[in-house]
């Protein structure tokens, strides 16, 4: 689809998820590497035909201060093997047993329980010795990017948002409980993607701090859609089961708000995203038609 | 028991051991922060009574090489995350389905499956973000020290000894296997931790080198010792249930070698490891001692 400017993001989100892929599979150990079975499970969830929505707004982002998006590949392909592993993680037996995934069967469907905790354990191992391999400039160094990543993906954010998110089962939320539960499940690791890559650009901070808040916007944005979808959508256009949550009885930001409002919302939140963006120059294009496509995506 | 020099080993693990957990109790999350849970969960495996071997190894080598070891506090609290983790996901019911460790409940039998599975994560994500915390010589920079501990935690190492010793149940293994799966599963983080304790201490490389052979013997040595006691000694004495090996059908040093032959090697792997070193001044003490602490140890 074309966003309203010339910008083309189709190309561009087949182009640089093209990049993205060749740089994963350059960087992940081979399957052939001993024990051929966890390199096989690791990729496996990792060349699923997820999206690469995190890795390209790490590089769109870097792209958007001024910076070389090669600078910011090893922090892109960090970041995708954190929301991988908290994937496949996440659909376990004893979290949220699902079968299937982007249209295929979920990791441990596959290889089975133990060697799908391991594999997720393996990505989220893999993603700092990847933070490692970055080059950034001297004001933000490796131990900042393995902070930011550490912190994003912790107990206070992403691993916060999946225990709340468990312990909201079968429970009536508020609209603040089911927006806290997002900020940490899915807006905190793409925020950071986002810090990430312009931190790789060598950011200045008042544009680092404009990112930000595209980014928590643009993350909380993602979560009201996809329970939108979940909702409403089929599973042969999601790829994934659907009317999950209802099944689990969670909370969703259509059950405590309606559609129509939860709509309402992701726009409200779409706006706000582009406004943070005003002030950066054409190397923000990418950043700005993503916002626009996050709002009107199907799947 | 004292070594056969005048060091006093038990005061000495006493004293850097009460220093390991007033820095974890001190670095790690609070029970107190939102979601307690996962705090709790964390704080419950992390503070039920390990020994510290791994971190006091990570001090211990720090000062054998002259350093000040309050340098490689951080680094000693990491291995200490990695290893806790490690065990946490290993007592899962898709793993080796133990339900008691160091005389306690497993994490999973107190918190719950979801939990454990998040606690595990948790941990490993801390253990990258007190890497981060150290302030390492300019030799051995942060990137340096994250490098060395992903791959001990990660899939060619740590997570393959998991892996290798779920694919080796009810089989019958040779020595080698056997071997290779505990220089991955138990000597990688232990030979890590006396390296990271070691660049700490701004080690020349000859020394390191000694010291990454000291730690792959040590850890070999300890597994063969755990194998013997787990086939020899009582729930009782050793904290956790023993015979697992045996139930679970897992080839061990006894079982390949006999129990004689197992003491035999453990015996010469600890003097090999005290032969790496000669060397090394008074301030090798503790690495000494702890070998032969080892060889003698009954749980």
């Amino acid at each position: 689809m074309k966003s309203q400017t010339s910008f083309n993001l189709d190309q561009y989100l087949e182009r640089v998820g093209a990049r993205v892929n060749k740089a994963l599979d350059h960087l992940l150990p081979p399957e052939r590497s001993a024990p051929a079975t966890i390199h096989k499970a690791m990729r496996y969830s990792v060349f699923a035909g997820g999206k690469r929505i995190r890795p390209v707004l790490c590089l769109a982002a870097c792209e958007a201060v001024g910076g070389q998006s090669t600078a910011a590949m090893s922090l892109a392909c960090a970041v995708e093997c954190i929301h991988t592993y908290s994937l496949v993680h996440d659909d376990l037996p004893c979290m949220d047993d699902d079968d299937f995934r982007r249209g295929k069967p979920t990791n441990h469907k596959i290889f089975g329980e133990g060697i799908a905790v391991l594999a997720g354990d393996a990505l989220l191992t893999e993603a700092f010795a990847l933070v490692a391999k970055a080059k950034p400039p001297k004001r933000y160094p490796v131990r900042t990017l393995v902070k930011e990543l550490a912190f994003a993906a912790g107990s206070l954010r992403l691993i916060a948002g999946q225990v709340q998110d468990l312990e909201a089962e079968n429970k009536r939320s508020t609209l603040n409980t089911v927006k806290q539960i997002h900020l940490n499940k899915t807006a905190a690791l793409i925020t950071t993607s986002i810090r990430l890559g312009a931190m790789a650009g060598n950011t200045a901070p008042a544009q680092l701090k404009r990112l930000t808040r595209y980014g928590q916007d643009l993350g909380l944005a993602f979560q009201v859609i996809d329970d939108i979808l979940d909702a409403t959508s089929t599973k042969e256009v999601m790829g994934k089961s659907v009317g999950a949550d209802q099944k689990n009885q969670k909370s969703t930001f259509p059950s405590v708000l309606g559609i129509d409002k939860s709509r309402q919302f992701a726009s409200d939140l779409i706006a706000d995203a582009n406004a943070q963006l005003h002030n950066f120059d054409k190397h923000a294009e990418p950043l700005r038609a993503i916002a626009d496509f996050f709002l009107t995506r199907q799947h």
